[in-house]
């Protein structure tokens, strides 16, 4: 045993561990989107995350980890990686290819996982798994590349560390694309302009999946630095763990003063968004800054939502408010607060600059590449569910089976299909 | 990279991994408390975790750090690390400050959501909040600086490797003092002197809380070391380990025998009091220790639990057994069994006695202080909730929406607070 | 601080660390069972999970361990390291004989929980702790001797790297030898030959447990390299990784194209088949490899799920199909893909015959022992509810309580108990 082996054991086990914890994410993002929509729409939305993480993986596997991470072309692209083969020695990694693949993978399935929230309830599951081929293979790699794999935007020197822009920034709009694509819920907008709510089937549900997603985000964020003697780690990592408890306590108080009552759904998606805007900066910002970015974070994750239903976009987890918006601030908030280069810092106007243009491709990439995406899917299958799929729920729909039986005995499996729709119907 | 370096990412991405988990641990008290409650409180007592995790944090950062690790200042408190900063050269570390702190600070979180139990489905909301920043400003942390932070006891040589005194006794005492200032909920207590039960809401998601917390104890006790080069950490995660199964299977088979059924919530919570009970031991007492320490503390939860019944005390979901029982006996136990100088290894009375006498001592302040903390609320903010809001339900009462909505249709906002409050009244 | 301290101090941790991710799988297998399983029997199932964890955790402390990794007598057993006593040094371990017993022991648990789904909501419960002592003391722990502590398979080379034929094989095949003995659930098979289905009674926890599942495995798997230096542990991360996501994707598009919906059980079941397949060759096979070995996996547990119910075999979550027929499908793969020995890599037969000749033994073994064993239990307790407790459903029966209580107000202890049962008959 030499230090060499011993260093690279270590990097190894902490990249491992980290993506493992971000993988596990997944099942956060599973609750927390089944907690919050309606029982009839549970299994659907869950079986899109199952999506996420199998078709994902394979797609990230076959091409898009090429096109991310592979020989730079023209600071636009990968060329080579594919199947991870290839000569990726430009990685100029402590660890093996396969470990950092793994962390990769991770990232990649939490994108499309953003936008599976906010085509809940209404979109075509065969149309959702052609999509979901096209962000893990296509869309996220190629910006990915941009701004991580040696491509034009780092080269510009953006900084976005752990993703605001690049994960946040980027799914949330593709997300917001979708939304504004496939129209709202039936019966979620009335014609004379107000709109309705459908409550959360299951909030603890929900709960844990943010838990979930908080323990998950210490390993996208620490784990982020690839190196276990990475001197950034435990600020890192204590950027993180403020940022998302000024987020959840700002929105905690926020609804308490401002409605009387401390609303769940609004704390919980305040917790995520502060961990969402700490994601860029956690490498670069004090933790003053931090408590600041996560408290605005909340607060516009609040706003935004009120806009989305102020403009008849239907999002039915709250993708938008809490990628994209707290995304695009925790992109900005680098170029302000940034210990080097922020404008509050001495730095001047430049960096501030570069994350701005960083921003609005990467948020426009993936708004512009989504709707052309779905545009093609269109042509050859229904993006949308029929109003009668929608009616009855995509859980019977799409899978046959609604979330949760309380029966106590045996039944056909024939007449299983025609009850679950029946009861669905009926409520 | 030399060996120094290594040494100190290794002992860092140890220290951050155990926090992660210990942090995760809140998703455990979330679902156990959820689960052991009633329907119409589950949202209430989720919200009281994130409270815990979100405004705890932040208390702990401005205020509650400084006084527990700061710089000593005669035996009774810690004088600076306000924010982090200052001189803390002699805590020592060979990890980051930061990195310490985000592990402490998880620590403060799991005590007030000791307390939060308690006093489940019948504290009024805003006065919990004011009571979570008394505990983990200044309550916790002065105690905490007694034994750990170069305080009084630790001078002493009072022993506490992770907390069964300073954590669990202390916030199960807490836990005691607000129960009983709070008094119990409505329905619970007959005139006549018997009590009545409410079952739980659900046993999947409290069992599934318990895994949550068994597998964050991993890092509570294991983490403590806060050296990876520790090498008591093996020995440290076996005898928690056997503890706790040793817990749970006293009282499985207990109940089993006693009752002629295994007791599902005695289980789950046996299992808790044996993890509590091996915390103050993990690093002094043998294996066969644990499993004798986790086994009595199994059964002094359950008899715990029938004298607070016979007393009248209404704790929800067992804090007070759990915790304050269990974290008591693990506290004695030490003096017994420790390898050097337990009683039973004839190490004499003197470190019993110490023991005995700081856990007295840390027991005390966290009842008595609870209960001045609330005596002083309760001047500006009725402490228990109205009858009206425990009647209908904190959910409804404090947050608007109960947990769980099986409508598949869309509803306007304003009718569903008064439909949930008509379910709940009508049930 | 010297290098071997160093090295000994990652070694520690990495398997403290994957042996809680191993623990915390025991959450996912009960949220996994209790989702499948109808919903008078949640609290039961759970409850077995609870007796393998607490009582399997001090059988393999007091007996199993030294049975296993003793010093070998004969190829057959171990003959020392009861209570973790003696003298283990031929284990040649770099860590601590105490931290190398936790993942053991996560090990021993991981068998016995594969048995619980099979016997689910029939088995009587006493008969059940009984089973389970005998499997985590003796049966599980004399096979594990046979391949990995010593004995005559491991020497004649078969290669199970983290148990696709002791651990899933075997208990794959106990499960059904006990599945078999103890008969279907009334009501499951009518008399003229066709059978009727329970649907889940809570899907999205069942998704849930699988994702623990899922990051538990990275533990399994990588973890059991025992030490972080392993050069192999970033591909035996990746091809877990694939393999999952290739049997869930397979099982997703097939239930799709040939169903017309992606059956959830099905993509659930799928993803947990592609893990049980690589857990044998994660160390040996290539990426390529394993994505084809979880996706013939995925099928195969399909077409076995298929059988069993032809066959009249009632099997409630599946434990067959997803872990004996993948595990044996895992084990022979490491004969045709294995880098070096398997037969499609010029290896010759030899290895292939040699993973055969062990799969037929410890499934043997698994299937005969277990039947034997419940033989003999039957002797003084029987093995099968009585119809009455089955009827009225196992949580009442043996635990006194159902899952979910929706009631707001507070009952007498002995009414809630007629009430359930009166609940559960009527439904």
């Amino acid at each position: 045993m030499n230090i060499q082996e011993l260093s690279t054991g270590l990097d190894t086990i902490w990249v491992v561990l980290t993506a493992a914890m971000i993988l596990l994410m997944e099942g956060g993002f599973a609750l927390l989107e089944a907690g919050f929509v309606r029982h009839k729409n549970n299994v659907n939305i869950i079986m899109k995350i199952f999506a996420d993480i199998t078709i994902g993986t394979l797609c990230f596997y076959l091409i898009g980890f090429g096109l991310m991470w592979g020989k730079d072309a023209a600071g636009i692209i990968g060329s080579n990686g594919f199947l991870i083969g290839g000569d990726l020695s430009q990685l100029d990694l402590t660890i093996s290819t396969d470990t950092f693949w793994l962390f990769q993978a991770a990232f990649v399935i939490a994108v499309i996982s953003i936008v599976s929230g906010a085509v809940a309830e209404r979109i075509n599951f065969r149309a959702y798994l052609l999509y979901a081929v096209m962000m893990t293979a296509i869309i996220y790699p190629i910006a990915g590349h941009w701004i991580w794999g040696g491509g034009w935007l780092g080269k510009l020197g953006m900084l976005d560390f752990a993703g605001s822009a690049v994960i946040h920034g980027l799914g949330g709009f593709a997300a917001l694309a979708a939304a504004i694509f496939i129209g709202p819920r039936k019966g979620k907008f009335l014609p004379e302009g107000s709109s309705k709510i459908a409550l959360p089937s299951n909030l603890p549900l929900a709960s844990v999946g943010a838990f979930l997603l908080w323990f998950g985000w210490f390993g996208f964020n620490a784990g982020s630095t690839l190196s276990a003697t990475d001197v950034r780690i435990g600020h890192i990592a204590i950027v993180t763990m403020l940022s998302a408890a000024s987020g959840g306590a700002a929105t905690l108080l926020y609804t308490l003063f401002r409605y009387k009552r401390s609303d769940a759904p609004s704390v919980i998606n305040g917790s995520l968004a502060g961990l969402v805007g700490i994601t860029a900066g956690c490498a670069f910002v004090s933790d003053g800054a931090a408590i600041f970015i996560g408290a605005l974070a909340g607060l516009f994750m609040l706003f935004a939502s009120d806009w989305l239903e102020a403009k008849g976009i239907d999002d039915p987890v709250g993708a938008f408010p809490v990628h994209a918006v707290s995304g695009m601030w925790g992109t900005v908030a680098v170029g302000l607060f940034a210990a080097d280069d922020g404008l509050f810092n001495g730095g001047g106007w430049e960096l501030l600059g570069i994350q701005i243009l960083g921003l609005v491709v990467l948020c426009a990439w993936g708004f512009i590449v989504t709707w052309g995406g779905l545009k093609l899917i269109q042509l050859w299958i229904p993006v949308r569910s029929t109003e009668e799929e929608e009616e009855v729920g995509l859980d019977v729909s799409y899978h046959g089976m609604v979330a949760a039986y309380q029966e106590h005995e045996f039944i056909k499996y024939d007449d299983h299909f025609e009850a679950a729709e029946e009861d669905n119907k009926g409520s």
